[in-house]
């Protein structure tokens, strides 16, 4: 059988155009390698965006609400999760997660981010400084920073094989 | 876009050899109806069964992992959902399936047909008794108890349509 | 350092009220003991009446609530904790619970007997069955069915000394 | 009734010596205040200091375990709460406390301070920089820094009168 690999893309449910433009083709080039995309479900900011590309180039998309409804899923999610936990379903998106991407957001976004590294998980920022705070993460190649979604998509690849 | 139906099926880690084949065969069912299977994703029992007859038919199964890892996975998940939260990830596979289907289990089990009727949820008893304890959800109708795979799909078909 | 003995009494959100007289009654004979009692936290039937017996009779009292918020603690939950994860603060409830004790309840009282069961927890149910489909459970011994506070207390004392 | 204050003290389970002695006084000093402490419930780092600070002055000090079990509990935890969520339960820590008192950390703690920020709470950094990252929230003051227990003390006060 064929492994599923799933990427999860975390980020803001509020974000800037330029960073729904980025999640968008993140979650486009996603789809076309065949991976899943999974996500925080809801339909906005970078949640919305990833979704949109990864289910409009024909990917799966898998999203972990914290709701314990659908009332704000955004319908680019094949997989919807009802979790009922709030931010606690955070620990779940990292854990499902082969790699862990960050777009720009708030507190829940760093909250994914520190869960990711405390979970082990390799973390890749995308065109997003979570602050000096992880710093001793980057020393370690825990996380890793880049400016592009292609750039995203040669990482993961690099960790993959 | 087409909605995706997510049926739940619950039952015990470890199963009667008849009860596997009746997972299995629903969860060939489950597929052949184009709809996703999901299920506490472990490699025993009904888990294994119904999502290896999802699976073996071209079906989505989804496993919501009890784990913080993926060593019991069942190979036939496509989408393992990785929780550690023990037990606790019985709320996800309820709340996340449209419709909760019951085979034969123990403790695990009845905890998932009771947080399923807590939640609103229906519930298929698929040729398992959950005891005295449930009567008054059977007579609201919440509750249904059928004999066959083939009678689950039906009951779920009059709810979808 | 002297132990904690935290007992979880369970129970229905809506009670009869000679059901809330034994639960109140039991959360004294609780607090008189000097263990700590342990329930879901809500202003409303076995959790309220059960809390208030322990409370009154200066006893410790832990709530373990299921909103991200405390507008419907009981008032005489001296420690609440405010756990944002609706009914999977099941599991918390009776993993924390050194014994647990099962009034009558509903459905989701009944998944705090499985999950109990299911965490290996020895239950004790105060004049409630659950029905058939826990007989395996009587057998062993796991789950014994008593009609008092005080044989709940006696109970108890067998299993700690 | 009087209203019971629950203090949250996070911070690493590996801690430096002077880390640990601010951790230990601080918890004596929310002990002689009346109020109760919180804190991930380990027998190590900021997580043991606190806890016995807390108790060797007569304090309530509530423990909220990742694991589903209490092998690793610190033994000056009075309340033991077993989530069996792993860092899940940071989200419990942060909903339960009125005030988040950051002590040195890693992405553990870094988690905590963001959860406790989404989740609305107050936070006061103790001799901690989480970095640049939550420079948004000191701004607005819902993230304060201070240099010793004593200054956590009178900012807790400011809040709470």
């Amino acid at each position: 059988m064929k492994k599923t690999f799933i990427i999860g893309v975390m980020g803001g449910g509020i974000a800037q155009p330029v960073d729904e433009r980025n999640a968008y083709h993140l979650g486009s080039l996603i789809a076309l390698e065949g991976w899943v995309l999974l996500n925080g479900g809801r339909n906005s900011g970078i949640m919305e965006a990833s979704a949109k590309g990864a289910f409009e180039n024909g990917g799966l998309t898998v999203g972990i609400l914290p709701d314990d409804h659908d009332n704000r899923k955004s319908s680019y999610v094949s997989i919807p999760i009802i979790t009922g936990m709030g931010s606690a379903r955070n620990c779940i998106n990292v854990l499902s997660s082969y790699v862990v991407v960050a777009c720009p957001g708030g507190a829940g976004t760093l909250s994914e981010i520190a869960l990711a590294l405390k979970y082990g998980k390799k973390v890749i920022l995308l065109d997003f400084n979570p602050g000096t705070g992880f710093d001793n993460y980057r020393k370690t190649g825990q996380l890793v920073f880049v400016k592009t979604p292609e750039e995203v998509i040669d990482t993961i690849k690099l960790l993959l094989f």
